[in-house]
C-alpha cells in the first residue's frame, strides 16, 4: 500500500492519499480546496490514478476539494449516508469500497454530525471528526449528538482491534496518529468515564463557532463549490 | 514496532517516538524542548522506558529536549561525530545501535552540518534536515558544505532502496514522509540536476540565519542547557 499523511496548516486538517501498488488506482480522504495544487502533484509523482475522493463528513471548518478533484481527474466522490448531495455514492455501514486491490470497510460512525462515517482499511481506521487523538469532534452542530458520539466511539471504534492504528481528520498538538488501545486507555473525556459524563462534558464545551462554518457548510453540501454571494452569518 | 511521529508547530520540527513492543525500550529522535511534557506523556502513556535520545545534529533552528529527557529518565544522549560534546555517545557511519530488538544503523549524512547523522531502521531512515520532502537542508553555517551534502544524499541515501520511506527533520508544506524513489525522480534540486547545479543553487538561497541560531547552536552543544547570559547576536 502507498501511504502519505497530509496536512493544511490553516485549518490543521489530515488529508490521506492511499494507492494500491499493483492497479496504481488511489483515493483521498478529507482533502482540502486550498491544497489541491498539491495532492495532485502528489497523485501524479507517485504514478497514481485519482479514482475516489472519500469525505468522511460535511465539514463546517474548511471547504472540501471533492468537486474540483472530481473535475480535474474524473474520480468518484464518496460520502456518508444523508451527507453531501453531490456525491455520486452515499455509503453506509458494513459497506466495502473496493479501490484497486484495496478494501475500505464503511463504519457509520454519526455524532460529530449525522452523516459521519469512518473508513477501515486493515490495520487502519480514518476516524474523520469521531475520534480524534486524546479528543473527539465536538457536537454542537449539523445535528451532532454527544450520545450518539459516545455510542458510535465506545460501541463501533472501539469494537476494533487494540492495536488498531487511528488516524484522525485534525489535529492541533502535533500528533499524526494514535491506537485504539491508546484512545481507550488515555483518552481524557473517555477513559474511566460514563456516557453521562461524556454527554455532561460535551453539552458544556461552549466552544465558539467555526470561522467558516457559514461558508463551508453549504460549500461542502456541493462538494466545494463556493457560493457566488456569500451566506450572512 | 511501536512508531508515532510528533510535529513541533514552532519550528514545524518532526520528532519520533520509536518503541520496541516486546521490551519496551524506545527512543526519541529530535525531540523539542518545549514538547518535553506532551513527549514524556505519550512515552508514558504506550508503556515505554525512554533509553535513548537521538539528535541528527546540532540543530540551530529550536532547542534540543535530549538534556531534560536524560534528568528526567536517565536516558542516554546520542550524537554524530563531532557534534554535541555533551552527548553520551557519539556515533559514526557503520555504526549500530540496538534499543531491545531494534537495531539502527548509522549513516553520516553530512553536508548541512558537519555532524549530522541518518538512523535507518528496516525500510524506513531518519534523515533529519539532509534530505527533506522535494528539498534538503540549508549549507551555509555550522561547515555545512553544498558538495558534501549532494554527495550525502546522492552517494548515501539514494544507495538505499528505492521504497525505502524517509521521515524528515522539518517539513512546511504539511507533508509527513516521502521514499527515496520519490525524492530520486521529484526533488527539484536533484532530479535530473549535476552536483554542479545543486552546489549553485545552494550557494544562492541568501536565506536569512534561522531566528534562533544564536541561542539554539549553543545550548544544542549542551543538549539543550539555555544559557543564563544568551550571546549576542
Amino acid at each position: 500500500m502507498i501511504f502519505r499523511q497530509l496536512f493544511d496548516t490553516e485549518s490543521s486538517t489530515y488529508t490521506y492519499l492511499i494507492g494500491d501498488p499493483l492497479s496504481r488506482q488511489a483515493v483521498l480522504i478529507d482533502p482540502v480546496l486550498e491544497q489541491v495544487e498539491r495532492d495532485l502533484r502528489r497523485v501524479s509523482e507517485l504514478g497514481l490514478k485519482l479514482t475516489h475522493v472519500l469525505d468522511t463528513h460535511v465539514h463546517a471548518d474548511h471547504v472540501t476539494a471533492s468537486g474540483v478533484l472530481r473535475e480535474r481527474t474524473g474520480c468518484e466522490v464518496v460520502g456518508g449516508d444523508g451527507g453531501a448531495p453531490c456525491a455520486n455514492r452515499h455509503v453506509k455501514h458494513g459497506d466495502t469500497l473496493r479501490v484497486g486491490a484495496l478494501s475500505f470497510q464503511v463504519l457509520a460512525t454519526p455524532g460529530h454530525t449525522d452523516d459521519s462515517v469512518s473508513y477501515l482499511l486493515g490495520d487502519r481506521v480514518f476516524t474523520g471528526d469521531a475520534l480524534l487523538v486524546r479528543s473527539n469532534g465536538r457536537t454542537d452542530f449539523q445535528n451532532g449528538n454527544a450520545g450518539q458520539l459516545h455510542d458510535s466511539i465506545t460501541r463501533v471504534l472501539f469494537a476494533l482491534p487494540d492495536d488498531t492504528l487511528v488516524f484522525p481528520g485534525h489535529d492541533y498538538q502535533g500528533h499524526t496518529a494514535t491506537s485504539i488501545a491508546e484512545e481507550k486507555q488515555h483518552n481524557p473525556r473517555l477513559a474511566g468515564k460514563s456516557r453521562e459524563d461524556f454527554i455532561q462534558v460535551m453539552e458544556n464545551l461552549r466552544l465558539p463557532n467555526p470561522k467558516k462554518i457559514h461558508l463551508a457548510v453549504p460549500a461542502n453540501r456541493e462538494c466545494g463549490r463556493l457560493p457566488s454571494t456569500p451566506p450572512s452569518p
